[in-house]
């Protein structure tokens, strides 16, 4: 349940159908199943649903099947696969589910709804990033109360660029998209997907390649290093044990974007480095910029802190925009709570 | 107390006094005072030496004062200032404490052993460095317990250089530090300066000037990247928290091992940025092997887990070493240490 607007599971008009049963996947069927809400599954390893089903959940490994069903009973389908199956997914649910409602949990979005595009399903689909870590994967790393107080990204592409404006029928599936995540507790930030990934490029897919950078330096330094290294280094390359596919995945599918972080960064490291064979060395520019820019993001948001407050939510640091899908000016709003990084509620 | 060989301070052959009581400084007052250890310090912030001595601690803000006692008792010195304090600390040691046994808990060892030996204080001098945090600082900061299982590097270089073999006293100092450290629960591990400051350029400084700039392109990207940003961009940038001028000190006076670290992480990413360049985009050869390098960090050391454990004390992923100070071969043992990132013991 979203602790701020109430919104539970009962507000989604639909039956939600999983496509995939990993980290992402797995853990949002927990999540609705444990608030009753009808939802059910599709998993491409056998063992991996053989887990769940012997959880008791209502889990398949036949594609075709799984999506038949949910076109009978109109499901909102989930695509929870990594991005390179995505493509195939779409292929099948054209052929099994024409009809369906289509959102996705892929942690890159353009090229999500290229595939989208080229399918010929833009008009059914909401596209959503749940901000959830990436460091353990598969049913078996899947959690109830994943998703609680972090960010759950619903794209708008669709209500921007659609000629005659979106369907009423898009408007009710992008509203139900919104009202799953909130019902699991996360707080929704709408974006169109170029915008989202050159931020998720900053914020989540650099951090991964400097982590892997660092990790290899550390180890070229050989076993005293490692003994050496302390909270720094283990904080700083903690995100390098992620599965490598999946980190290339994320990096490699979102390239254009990550090469324009990656360029700031190679510069401010090369100014760094030329500040150091200065005589004195001085690296005041680097430090003080990036120690305002991480109390910056600590005050932003993100560290939430209980503190003194008797509720027992966590308070959350974004700011919060109330609108009212499709009525008037909503686009405007959405464009401005994706500038402002702001969580919104829907009335 | 050392858990795995039983070291107290009880084992340390003459007082100690802490010259600066910052976190490191005041966190090693505690720890001695509180196993019973005869101990006194020096604060140049009254404010800080007023919070001490209305605990209890038997502390000055009067320089010459504290150090015409140390030389009366024949005390340790322990230098726990920053590095721009140490030259005008070791100038009033050599007026008021000539005879006493010198150590430091400085984080860069190269440039505090050139200004020991320009004071001509190299033949009572052992460098260290406890490998504990620095992202809060002061008296304040302190506190007990802070060393317990992490490293603690203590210099032998004099036992290299000395043209005739280190003097039985030289030995004496060296074996009185190894057993203050251990007796605070620190594993330590021999290294000569210039091999300590190589490797903590590596996993120490350079996890620093990673985690400013990754903060600092976060921040480019506004309100709605810093909205987004999770686990990984909280973690990897959580040192660009660090108090600004004590980062600037560790890499400013360690300039030289740091670009050689800096400049191999920016040939991995200049690889990197090459390689997402191409079509297809293809990050396999870092990925994989930041991977495995993380994995080996993990496997090796640092990454303490109790397990199964029956034993209430951690256990260590460093080998560890025996020798007897001053007998035949330490030295050797020593330089056997410092390759495998050892930790010794003493008998």
């Amino acid at each position: 349940m979203c602790h701020t607007c109430q919104v539970t599971s009962r507000d989604i008009s639909r039956p939600v159908c999983l496509l995939g049963l990993g980290l992402i996947g797995g853990s949002l069927l927990r999540d609705l199943v444990a608030d009753g809400h009808p939802a059910f599954g599709f998993n491409r390893s056998p063992s991996g649903t053989k887990s769940a089903q012997s959880e008791g959940f209502d889990v398949s490994s036949d594609l075709a099947a799984t999506l038949q069903r949910a076109e009978t009973e109109g499901a909102l389908l989930v695509i929870a696969t990594p991005m390179p199956a995505v493509g195939s997914i779409l292929a099948a649910i054209r052929e099994h589910a024409p009809s369906c409602g289509i959102t996705d949990v892929v942690s890159v979005k353009t090229q999500v709804l290229d595939l989208v595009r080229e399918a010929g399903l833009e008009g059914q689909y909401v596209g959503g990033h749940p901000m959830a870590g990436t460091a353990e994967s598969g049913w078996q790393a899947s959690r109830t109360d994943l998703f609680k107080g972090g960010a759950w990204v619903v794209t708008f592409d669709h209500a921007v660029d659609a000629p005659q404006g979106p369907s009423q029928e898009w408007i009710d599936l992008w509203t139900d998209v919104v009202r799953m995540a909130k019902s699991v507790g996360a707080e929704v930030i709408p974006t169109r997907v170029n915008v989202h990934d050159a931020a998720v490029a900053r914020v989540s897919h650099l951090p991964h390649v400097l982590a892997e950078a660092l990790a290899i330096v550390g180890d070229n330094g050989g076993a005293l290093s490692l003994s050496l290294a302390a909270g720094s280094f283990r904080d700083s390359t903690r995100v390098a044990a992620s599965s490598p596919s999946l980190v290339r995945a994320m990096c490699e599918t979102n390239s254009e974007a990550l090469i324009v972080a990656l360029d700031e960064a190679l510069a401010l490291l090369q100014d760094a480095r030329a500040h150091l064979s200065e005589d004195p060395p001085n690296l005041e520019e680097l430090v003080d910029s990036g120690y305002r820019s991480r109390i910056r993001f600590e005050a932003r948001s993100g560290q939430r802190r209980q503190g003194d407050s008797v509720s027992p939510s966590p308070i959350s640091g974004r700011p919060v925009l109330r609108l009212n899908p499709g009525g008037p000016d909503w686009v405007k709003m959405l464009e401005q709570a994706e500038s402002l990084g702001a969580r919104i509620e829907v009335f």
